[in-house]
């Protein structure tokens, strides 16, 4: 332990003012002298912390529209519920759960009406999932990159989420053998609906009333939604208060008209459910600024709705050169992974940028090989299912930017 | 899919009057039919959750004191942020990130003053780890059992926690050769002071900013804290402002005069660090109540100082046959871990307990072990690290509690 590693030669001349005074110079301003405040039944973020989602422009009429996660804010792989990305197409519902219920009914057996009550008698899981709104990215792909990893990539939110496997519940109507699709239904105004194919409904769909160790946040669909672990997050519904098993799906708005993906060729394609292979840096990201040469930590997220990630790449130089970061582990299978490589900045102009590749060996591609395969011509919700490589530039100065 | 399992007949019976109509019958009162509430900036729980963190008696002055985290309300293994027990000495002080500084000084090469800014210049870390008070379950020893998991074993929260490794800094700052102890102070107003042996500190001891995904919680230490994996909770020094590495300990009153463990032969322990294997079913616990015969699941929280949990074994018949709950995976180490099993309550009066083993192969004693080997005299502050078996009773009724 004798050599010093991180900090800078300035960083160490002023320690080295430390050091001659013999004793430990705490701050010029010590705080927290007099007696602080008391307990808090529920308790609040400090008052010097302002991290919000950002709403960016929306043309849509209040209170529909989307909020955005403040990715470049944030640590670790959980996002703090207050902070997680919001997309509704009427609003947030307050349901009273005392009056909820979830009505499971068509090809079945038994079926069922479950309170909340009910439902907290089932075997439960708790897993930790993104969710991803198929149309993060969408401004990146049209060629009008955002300024911040939050307005690039911010629908995009991770959670520890708590529930019944919707296996569970199928299990319990006694699903038909003729059943094919689940047909999902949102209390919220505008009853929004999909249609999920009965393998993935089978496989590891949760019916979740908790996140991040308490109910759900109204805004993420309190009391009750989806979570389709790795899918594109409106069929995740919300306020969940109807299953119906069928053979086919609903063709329901959301599904045949808007949430689809426009082709080169003029068509378009349904029910495009997997959200693909994508990572961004969320430090240094646009709108931050180095303050100084040296070691900096560059450390951003990565996430496939196949899978595990199993690599992230990183150039600091135009992509010449490419860098295994290092993931936090466990990675646990579509669920945000952090990533971080230790970096010295020289102090020019450079470019940072991160590469993901999910363990079905899919690897993210540029906007070019993006834009090559899917055109340019937006969809009805414009473009979805973005996911090329995102580079940041950082300049002379220390800033960060997006251009 | 052809056989119900979880629901009781009268459930099914209810449903039956569903099928009978041939269409779904929603709630009797529809919610959500108008436009919802907007999009926020930084969000908040639906009005209908009422959990809080309990204060219990306390004789201490305000604001110091303790709150805990209702267990009983949780899911999964993260503890909201809002929801992470209190214990304070002084108050939660409000510091300004900008003026706060960490300065570590002593037998090091290069004594430092870091700020915040320059503390998230170094190669970062994100892990889920539980922090206990040692004062944790004191009232179970001395026999007044807590009515609720929140006033058996709510002084216990695991959090997504943030920072550098410790060792990072270490190496740093060049710790010599005689270092032995590392000494902690916090900023708040009584500069509550512990001391680390360097084996832990450099091992997987956290200087974290981060909780959870933001920054940390005012009451958890805001700006900046320690994070002793494992250990009981007081030594995971809040608003940390001074790290002095020394060859002995400081022997500061939290140390040496409270915070030390009385024995039956009128001796104290020093530095009695490491929280023991322990567990407590938070579902169905005390104050809850079983509204129907048939099945339910237990569920609950286990966790252990020296590392992972290894098992949990729960008896529904006073202690008689014990079966394996289901471990809610990945476990990691020294953190909390959910616990499951399913369970079938034929309606009459019984008992519901569970017992933990670590993967160092200790086993969660009884209380009545744990009273012969430690005694029944309290230390200055209560009794210390008590982690006996927690029994919780289901009367006739279905109401659960604690006597």
């Amino acid at each position: 332990m004798t050599e010093r590693k991180w900090l800078s030669r300035r960083a160490l001349l002023a320690a080295g003012s430390l050091a001659a005074t013999g004793a430990p110079a705490l701050g010029a301003e010590p705080q927290g002298r007099r007696l602080g405040e008391g307990r808090r039944f529920y308790g609040e973020r400090s008052p010097f912390e302002t991290s919000a989602r950002s709403f960016g422009a929306s043309t849509l009429p209040v209170p529909t529209g989307a909020s955005r996660t403040p990715l470049q804010d944030l640590f670790g792989i959980i996002t703090p519920s207050a902070l997680h990305f919001e997309r509704h197409h009427s609003g947030v519902p307050a349901i009273d759960p005392a009056a909820h219920a979830l009505v499971i009914h068509g090809l079945v057996e038994w079926p069922l009406r479950l309170s909340m009550s009910d439902l907290r008698r089932f075997p439960s899981v708790s897993r930790i999932h993104f969710i991803e709104c198929a149309g993060n990215g969408g401004r990146e792909h049209r060629g009008d990159p955002g300024a911040t990893a939050a307005l690039s990539h911010g629908l995009l939110s991770c959670s520890e989420w708590s529930g019944i496997l919707l296996r569970t519940l199928l299990q319990e109507v006694g699903a038909r053998p003729t059943a094919r699709w689940i047909i999902a239904e949102g209390a919220d105004a505008s009853r929004h609906v999909r249609s999920i194919p009965i393998e993935k409904a089978l496989d590891d769909t949760i019916i979740a009333y908790g996140q991040n160790g308490e109910a759900l946040r109204p805004e993420q669909g309190y009391p009750l939604r989806l979570v389709v672990p790795g899918w594109e997050g409106n069929v995740s519904v919300k306020w969940l208060q109807r299953l119906q098993v069928a053979e086919e799906p609903a063709m329901a708005r959301d599904e045949a008209a808007v949430y689809t993906d426009f082709m080169p060729n003029g068509r378009s394609l349904h029910f495009t459910f997997e959200q693909e292979a994508n990572s961004v840096i969320t430090r240094p990201s646009g709108g931050q600024h180095l303050e100084r040469r040296g070691f900096h930590e560059i450390s951003g997220l990565a996430w496939s709705g196949r899978g595990r990630i199993a690599k992230v790449e990183v150039s600091t130089d135009q992509g010449r050169t490419w860098h295994a970061a290092e993931l936090q582990g466990p990675v646990f299978t579509k669920a945000l992974t952090r990533f971080r490589l230790p970096w010295r900045w020289s102090g020019g102009e450079t470019t940072l940028e991160s590469r993901a590749t999910d363990e079905t060996g899919y690897v993210q591609p540029t906007r070019e090989a993006l834009v090559a395969k899917r055109g340019l011509t937006p969809g009805p919700d414009g473009f979805l299912h973005y996911h090329g490589i995102k580079r940041w530039f950082v300049k002379a100065s220390g800033e960060v930017s997006h251009v």
